[in-house]
């Protein structure tokens, strides 16, 4: 089995599952809060998790506010920039390929508080437009609430000018939310370096357990929480502490913080087989190609033919693909990523995404690209639409 | 070892372990939402867990929404029902030993948006007055935009009159959540027959996975999400889910709900516990001794021994007890339920509290009574203040 959607979600680790197996055999199990010894032993746990997980990603110790994924990190930092009614900057600025998280949750203060949502538009390569951006924030900056760009696209892999954004954002003073939840993991990443406000990431994106995650946070008292509860995560995250959770946090961190060394020759092979599939099928296109891409995310289509089509084919070779998102795949038309983008519905409708992690054998693109020539010559016969 | 601090937080339960053992060996692991066999697969086994939940909390399917514990499901409840800007009803009333989750958040509901918050006030065995309830319902109901009450409190598990409080807010029109976190895995409970708008529970309460939750809610469509995200859990609750854990809920319950049975053998010994140490130490104090209260909760105080100190006694014999609840028990003071309560200082400085499980052996109450004997014995010799 090659299981090719880590952009959609990462099996557990191996040494999550390994540290599991063990801690669930010896504990301890109590409430981190607790006055009593297995109480203090939980908490000490799960602070020196927290230790580990600052520093893999290059934060200070109470930079770090475990919560349940990316998406809550997301919605906490809009209802910490916009959650007060007596705002007066009415704009926010948002991209066309983000994910629906961001852009679900910009619509919701469009529609619930008045905001006005402003959305960036992109190349053809998937990648944001630098200058209509600069252009906008010279335009209007002094009515801009916040600015939140994604830093990889989670269906293209293609890296967006984050540097520059931030910059940009800096030096007009606006917040700044960098939604990582698609880099973090999976290219090297260092928050304080970044000087990023406010980055997100989810655990089961990374090999940790399903619903942990991180809101990494420039200056923690600019947060309002969310969930307000009593007074967990220095008030900035209620309710009692998922401490198994957030262990595996720092245990998928570490892991994944000793093959970083893989990029280069995960990259470079990811190109050699996107090259070969594209000399065996001239008609192939390679989604953002000539933009800079993570190193394990191929986003292929061959034109009319659909790509459910070469996933199912795929499937049933027992490698594991998807279309697009997970959040939007189950709709077999061009994803609204790929709309921005400007991409045709004829290959719009052939992609399939193709993602790995940073420890993939690189034999996999061998048999990637045999099984994908596979599929292509099977289905050209009877091509789609 | 005696843990016995199942208020503040349940070990894995056993069979949960054994699940979770299994579980991480054989799979699948996949974005619930992903189009592929393996992401099906896990929709399919975490959609069978939210069935096995509705069916021992006695709920519909869709009335169970997957979330990271109570303290977020709270947060969401009065995110739903106080979150318009139009409300025009102003006052929110809870009760003086409502848990922080519950105070906390209506109080920024208070200081943020305006509302007003009324507690209620409760009598000397800790259960709120209801001839209060009623009469502020008769003079402002149409202005009263919540009631938030709990089912049974968490340091002195007296059951409130939850159903009279129930039938009084639908008489007139008012929504209710009832903080159910400490009742539900503690004593029989049917979501429907309860008639509630809202509940709330957390997996770590009852044995399930650290950083899980349900919020039980009668009509899903009154649901604002608090967590927007990508339309995950119908809409009511943003992110990937949590689909390990919420499994887990699943084994945890069915668990629970087999061994209800335990719960009258439980209470009588529990009694018999606590009439022994009352014979033997005639000053001892059981907090809410004449309400009805959970079966697996005792609180008891020994007037002029500081509770911390029968703590570290009893934990330098292996038992593990807390204080008050684990939010407040670093304050070596009256808890603010006990304060509520109008306890007296003597009473409220000396209190541990002991928490068991519905399948704790026991005889557990025979060593508990010993150990507490031995710690009283040693300790009056030497009174606190």
């Amino acid at each position: 089995m090659i299981y090719a959607d880590y952009n959609g979600s990462a099996p557990l680790s191996p040494p999550v599952k390994e540290y599991l197996l063990k801690r669930l055999e010896k504990g301890p199990f109590a409430n981190p809060n607790a006055i009593h010894h297995l109480g203090a032993k939980t908490l000490m746990g799960m602070e020196n998790a927290r230790a580990v997980c600052a520093k893999v990603l290059g934060a200070d110790y109470d930079q770090v506010i475990f919560n349940s994924g990316a998406t809550e990190g997301i919605s906490t930092v809009f209802h910490s920039v916009l959650g007060c009614d007596k705002n007066t900057k009415k704009t926010i600025i948002i991209s066309g390929i983000e994910h629906s998280a961001i852009i679900n949750t910009a619509n919701y203060y469009a529609s619930e508080k008045g905001y006005n949502v402003k959305v960036l538009p992109v190349t053809k390569d998937g990648v944001v437009e630098l200058e209509t951006l600069k252009k906008w924030i010279a335009e209007e900056k002094s009515n801009i609430a916040m600015v939140s760009i994604m830093a990889a696209n989670n269906e293209t892999g293609v890296i967006q000018p984050y540097k520059e954004i931030n910059d940009l954002c800096k030096s007009n003073n606006i917040p700044f939310l960098c939604d990582t939840t698609q880099f973090i993991g999976k290219t090297r990443f260092n928050f304080k370096e970044s000087n990023f406000d406010y980055a997100v990431c989810s655990g089961h994106k990374l090999g940790a357990m399903t619903g942990t995650g991180i809101l990494l946070v420039k200056d923690a008292t600019t947060l309002k929480p969310l969930i307000i509860g009593g007074g967990q995560e220095k008030g900035h995250r209620g309710g009692t502490q998922n401490y198994l959770g957030n262990e595996t946090l720092a245990v998928a961190l570490t892991a994944i913080d000793s093959v970083l060394n893989n990029l280069n020759a995960l990259a470079e092979k990811r190109l050699e087989f996107e090259a070969k599939m594209k000399k065996a099928f001239p008609n192939v296109v390679i989604i953002g190609e000539k933009a800079p891409r993570l190193a394990s995310t191929t986003y292929i289509s061959y034109p009319g033919i659909h790509g459910q089509a070469v996933q199912i084919e795929l499937e049933s070779q027992d490698i594991f693909v998807t279309t697009s998102s997970a959040c939007s795949d189950n709709m077999p038309v061009t994803s609204k990523v790929l709309r921005a983008m400007g991409v045709e519905d004829d290959v719009g409708r052939g992609v399939v995404r193709i993602s790995l992690c940073l420890n993939s054998p690189l034999e996999y693109y061998d048999q990637l690209a045999d099984a994908l020539t596979k599929a292509y010559t099977k289905l050209t016969k009877v091509k789609s639409f």
